[in-house]
């Protein structure tokens, strides 16, 4: 099963900048973005194995252009945590 | 008829880490959650027994890496109130 | 002709509970909630009897986990307000 | 050719209240509201002959639950300004 | 080629006014607005050639209810910036 | 491979300036803009060379209207970053 890996950045020149760096340093998948909350906060969802993840947010948080304002690894998601995130991505494709 | 659950917390990272311990601590279904409110509450719907829905709640409170700013249980919702959550339900899944 | 209710409450913890007690006090129904506004603040709309919305709302004042921050009791709703409100219900429902 | 009303107040419980009192009071018609804009304002746009647009937001002032924050009387619009006016009542009704 | 306007006022009641104000005093068309910025900003945008542009933005800084916060002209608009234009206006009128 | 330029400005007037400024200085392409986030920030996406889009950028700190509040040029984009403004663009025009 793969990891799931979060994190928040102010503003979307910041989000896109992490999520190059992320992928750049380590195997991960971009899973999908929110974006809709109050202030400027953006969040950028990621995945791959547990020890991918770990090192794309390391990496994030050593390299990115802005601060990471928060984060999350989730080694091994419930299968509903998966469909939260699921919904989200399909969301934003139009996929469902 | 299954209760409801719902907890409050600030952001999507601690959103999904929420529904994560509230999923593996207990045996709750992931329902919908609301994030168009100014600020950033993201508010995270389980439906389950009572008791389990009641068990989740107390370990997202113990557990959770962000503090539940608000929380509630509804034992036996009116079918007015299950009509309300399951339109928020369907229109995020674009089923209806 | 039925009567509509308004209510405002903080979050949508505070809604979904609100509404839970407005109906099992009180014989009204769930018409439709707002929840677009800047600020945290949610707006539900029931309709019933006058006599029924009245003691729906006097019961969310008295029994409803989060305070009441505004209401409102139209006893017989011009036409042209059915229809702003049904507009709201129908865009939220999908139905037209 | 028909004038154009306008109100402003601030949540959708005074709105809704200040469009009953203008089409209780005057033969006025709701032609579509607007409340995507940050903050809690709410505008309220109404359409009648002239004096009965400006008869329904004297009304308002006088005797609608909320304060009206802003208010306008477009005698003769012209033809662009209801076009744009007119966009705003198809995009909420899903008609065009 | 056709000049763009563009004028930045706070709230609907005002957009509208300052477009009616700018349609009568000089011949420009409604291309636009933008209402989904956080604050209560409105951008109207109008088309025409640049004397009549520029005028119309004049007529509406002296005339118009209320103050102008932001303005400006583009008397010969880059194709791409008249795409990005042009999708604005077809997100809001559904015609692509 | 074509590199992706970002700028963040306050407003829609202040952010369609600065892609004129921008396409007429160098020869870049208009990808998307986000609007979504809180507060008034709009950002806007280029792509072209990274030459172009470097120059673009400069030209339009020295020379738009409104202030640049943040910037980035990423010369080689990964493909999960450029997967992710893709469907930025591809939301924003309706095509997939």
């Amino acid at each position: 099963m793969k990891a799931l890996g979060f994190i928040e950045v102010s503003g979307v020149v910041a989000a896109v900048d992490a999520l190059d760096v992320m992928c750049k340093s380590s195997d991960v998948e971009f899973v999908t973005w929110e974006r809709k909350l109050g202030g400027r906060m953006v969040t950028v969802i990621v995945t791959g194995t547990v020890s991918a993840v770990t090192e794309a947010i390391e990496c994030a948080k050593r390299n990115a252009q802005a601060p990471i304002m928060a984060f999350n690894v989730i080694p091994n998601p419930h299968e509903e945590t998966q469909r939260m995130v699921q919904l989200s991505a399909s969301r934003m494709t139009g996929k469902r």
